[in-house]
């Protein structure tokens, strides 16, 4: 390939002159740890229960009301963290999750406070703590680790959408122990294994407001550089609105509340969600999450006998990053340690294939710019032919760009490749056709302020690629 | 004291000829396991469980209704189950009762059915097996272990008076849950650690009927010769009507129906379950238990700090020993682990000196009979000063004697003693000052079929005892 010939290139130019930075620029900035997020770009979550070795169909509805009775079946006969990360890493995931607890309400670590947990088993007589191997070899390999706790649902402890069943005096005094019991699991969990990079409250951490457990001051005392998601006052993130990898055009980082739950318009298809607020006051970038074995009539967060031939394949992963990523969202995976305590072997093909795909794209442009102001040009040595456009905002500054143009100068005339709203972390513009210039600029349309641009790339990714959708 | 020097003298008298052995005599037999029970005569129960460890009082109310959250309090410093047997064993009792669950839901053994339980906490990293060590001690030192298995509360479980919360699908469904949890925790525990003598499951065992798990399949599978205690189909004995450690007079062994629960006459202060059923088809003999510290305002089940002067005084137990298994019921005394893991010193010392109080009075006989038949004659080699009567029917015939009167010969004249109605097992009848007499005899006045007596003895149980009040 062309471009892999090519050294990288950089061309930095500085916009016009006249574009003083204001001072007053009512646009909502990051945190660090959403910034962080926004650049971390690819996770993966590994979902593992009881139910992984139950050899049945994974079945939602059932088991949120139907305790695991046997849980000595859990017994991974090779279980091997640093394998799920390096496939994972393979991927070119920067951070990985792990669901500690589920819905069974089964703990994957030596809890004190859930009996029902690593402890309870014979596997590893009893003293295995998955969480703290998946923390090891995170570090290891140099991913971030992050935590999916579950506390909404508990078939174990018989608590049903954070719900002590019934409303008697004995069920309100349940509630109180099952919310003690929740704050208790997760000072354990936030307070043991070092620093988290995602704490993940499947369904909210919703708390005293409606009866549930107060979480967020545990996270904030505990985890304070870490992104909390979420409850109902807080969620540095948001959901993006479809488990399908992928977020619609435009996705603005910002939205209207500082939380999403009560303002997740699902009657609308999570629209608000997906497509965020343009001038949302607060700053909540989007998560697009897929299990990997989502593919043609399937959509298993968990391992299940016979489910390969539902692994996505590569150019419809490489089609879902370029929609979130390329859209300005998180990817996350998900992916199936199985009954082994292993990633499969064609999961973790695929997962392989996918980050080489993705490397091959876009891990070194042909050229690139960055720069200030409404326009920024780049320029190259000479004509090379591309088809894809790589911008990102410094969002640092916050998402500013509001429209866009990118132009290429085609004998003397500046003729519009492509023209869009949001940018904010990334944006990937697919073209329709591959164009040959020397001379390529992006001009922004609109904007609150002045545009800060880290980077305007263009790759030249072939005929491999489907054209996008949108 | 004169008896002790005196060596036990048995004078057998057959009665009168006359009274052939009847085919039909209409009375109730006990099973083997019943007959084993009332020879048993005393036993003790330990009651050991999470809340002995929190430093407060005991709340039954609360502790059914409230998990403990922080079950890691539990942790014996010095556990020492063969200090338990041998205080249990100094007191006369051949058989001891462990709470392996009771009301909170924790087990003290090694479930792979119930994770709250040894497995859960850090005392004994988790190893710890209380049931297992107490059966060891138990046939180390000859008392016949048995076991009391709580299902009917399970604060952990949020199971009240047997059933989950509610009546939604949820609950019903979780009520399945539970029920098979039973039942695989009972299996668990009637099929790992060799014969139960007694199985005692407090407030029942009630089966699907009422929508409970189905024990009694499990318990007569696994445990065939234990004395089932007890569900709406079968009670093998039956609860006598109070915590007092005693039975009103008379105490007979019969009773109107297979099973109690539904027949205990509460709204009549369990009077039926206090006298039984003089002619009752079904043989069910009397259970009377009472905490060793239910003294003096407290009647405590379970350790707690500052309950010793509420130990009952050796006077009062030889009085509770009297009129219990001097009544035709087994016995049972609540003893209490302490935090230590081991009986307290108070309650070691004062079951030493009521075993040793039992034994002066009830070892060895001045003079002893037995016999078939209505009139039973003791005749001692000369005149013995005696103040108790003690009768034992062969109850392996059935209770028979209906009304009887015991005599002495005094001068020419047949002076009656004391006279009485249910004999059964053992009747023990204090006389209201000591008499000298050198022929005592035994009349049935009323009986169902030929009297099987299998000892009429004489004691002189001295000053020191108090005499009995009905």
């Amino acid at each position: 390939m062309t471009h892999r010939r090519l050294f990288l290139l950089w061309i930095v130019l500085y916009g016009r002159m006249g574009f003083a930075q204001e001072a007053d620029v009512k646009v909502p900035i990051p945190t660090p740890a959403q910034r962080a997020w926004q650049e971390a770009e690819l996770g993966v979550v590994f979902h593992y229960d009881l139910h992984v070795f139950d050899g049945k169909k994974y079945d939602q509805r059932s088991n949120r009301v139907s305790a695991v009775a046997d849980y000595n079946i859990f017994h991974p006969t090779r279980l091997d963290t640093d394998q799920w990360i390096l496939s994972a890493k393979a991927a070119g995931a920067s951070f990985a999750i792990l669901t500690v607890t589920h819905e069974t309400g089964f703990a994957l670590y030596q809890s004190e406070v859930n009996p029902y947990c690593l402890k309870a088993v014979n596997w590893r007589d009893g003293k295995g703590d998955i969480l703290a191997d998946f923390v090891a070899s995170c570090r290891r390999h140099g991913l971030k680790p992050a935590i999916y706790i579950g506390i909404r649902w508990n078939a174990f402890m018989g608590v049903h959408d954070f719900r002590v069943q019934g409303d008697s005096e004995f069920a309100r005094n349940r509630q109180q122990y099952y919310n003690r019991y929740c704050e208790r699991m997760t000072t354990e969990l936030l307070s043991r294994y070092g620093k988290f990079f995602f704490i993940w409250f499947d369904g909210g951490a919703h708390g005293p407001e409606q009866g549930g457990p107060d979480i967020l001051p545990i996270a904030e005392k505990y985890q304070p550089d870490a992104i909390f998601y979420h409850n109902l006052q807080r969620a540095d993130v948001r959901w993006g609105g479809s488990e399908s990898g992928t977020v619609p055009y435009p996705c603005w980082a910002g939205f209207d509340h500082p939380s999403w739950f009560q303002h997740r318009d699902d009657k609308n298809d999570f629209r608000l969600l997906k497509h965020g607020r343009e001038n949302g006051a607060y700053y909540m970038p989007a998560m697009a999450d897929a299990p990997l074995r989502g593919y043609q009539g399937r959509h298993e967060w968990f391992w299940e006998p016979g489910d390969e031939a539902h692994i996505y394949p590569v150019d419809r992963l490489v089609e879902m990053y370029e929609r979130s990523v390329g859209h300005n969202a998180t990817l996350i995976l998900g992916l199936t340690p199985d009954t082994a305590g292993r990633i499969p072997r064609p999961d973790a093909d695929t997962l392989k294939a996918f980050g080489d795909a993705i490397r091959k794209r876009y891990e070194r442009p042909l050229a690139a710019a960055l720069g200030e102001g409404r326009e920024l040009v780049l320029m190259l040595p000479k004509a090379q032919v591309f088809d894809a456009v790589d911008i990102s905002e410094d969002i640092g500054k916050g998402q500013r760009i509001r429209s866009f143009t990118v132009q290429a100068l085609v004998g003397r005339r500046w003729v519009t490749l492509l023209s869009g709203t949001s940018v904010g972390h990334r944006y990937i513009g697919r073209l329709k056709e591959p164009v040959a210039a020397g001379k390529v600029r992006l001009v922004v349309d609109g904007s609150m302020g002045t545009p800060w641009v880290k980077q305007l790339a263009l790759y030249r990714v072939g005929a491999d690629g489907a054209a996008m959708e949108r």
